[in-house]
């Protein structure tokens, strides 16, 4: 049979975008966005929508930078608590034991433990309603944890 | 290690979103697109980045509505098929055997053998550079192909 709902906001599968960026304050600071991706290949660009209400939102708008953290599986737990605070309340990287690592290229942080970040600066912002925002940034650099063994899966994927 | 890659434009998972829409003279058509996903939630809006080679790119432009179809694991063959060939050169629903279907509330057909629809009235094309565009949709309705059996799960899910 079919089944017809109003409009939902569900869409699988949702990947887990851990959004790193530097406060004004100079606090890093990192939250889990499902709602985003790849937006373009040139210039390479990755967008991610946020609600005004995140602190993330606010960062990017000011530090115009941030970084797109890929975890493994080890860190699903530490993953899903990024998203279910606010780095206004809580420092995140404290409360995880994660840790904060400046990217090479650009005014956001990355993830030390995890095994894939992309650099992006800002770009565009396009707001989208009263709630939301689309963040879209250049990839500049990708930075992967691999080890020796996995490098040439990785050279593989690179060139792909 | 760590190994530092010039911008790629890889984010997994991937997802499979099977694009339908009408061309001008009525044919309707499908493609397979990965840079996309909901975008906001008020209103709730899904946004899909596509090339301007697509033919789907102009099919959006000029019927201002898309529908974005999600496949089962059993036609995951034909969900390929649409992504390597373009609307321009066959009929992409003849070559899979797949199914055009009116959707109830937006000009743009929907695959009647796939589980999950969405109906999407475009609201915004949103340039990221000389190749691709993010098209964002108003999503109008859900239409879910369900068992009696599974109503209840989907009941719980469109709760979520």
């Amino acid at each position: 049979m079919k089944l017809f709902l109003p409009a939902q906001t569900i869409l699988l599968p949702s990947p887990v975008l851990i959004i790193g960026t530097y406060g004004s304050d100079g606090r890093p600071n990192i939250m889990n966005a499902s709602w985003g991706g790849i937006a373009s290949s040139k210039p390479p660009c990755i967008s991610v929508s946020l609600r005004e209400a995140t602190l993330t939102y606010h960062n990017i708008k000011q530090a115009g930078a941030f970084t797109v953290n890929i975890p493994s599986e080890k860190y699903f737990k530490e993953a899903d608590f990024v998203g279910m605070v606010s780095g206004r309340d809580c420092d995140k990287f404290k409360q995880t034991g994660l840790t904060p690592e400046k990217s090479k290229l650009v005014n956001a942080p990355i993830v030390k433990e995890f095994p894939y970040s992309l650099e992006c600066n800002l770009v565009r912002q396009i707001d989208l309603g009263p709630l939301n925002a689309i963040w879209s940034g250049r990839l500049i650099l990708a930075c992967i944890q691999c080890s020796l063994e996995k490098l040439s899966e990785w050279s593989l994927i690179a060139r792909f």
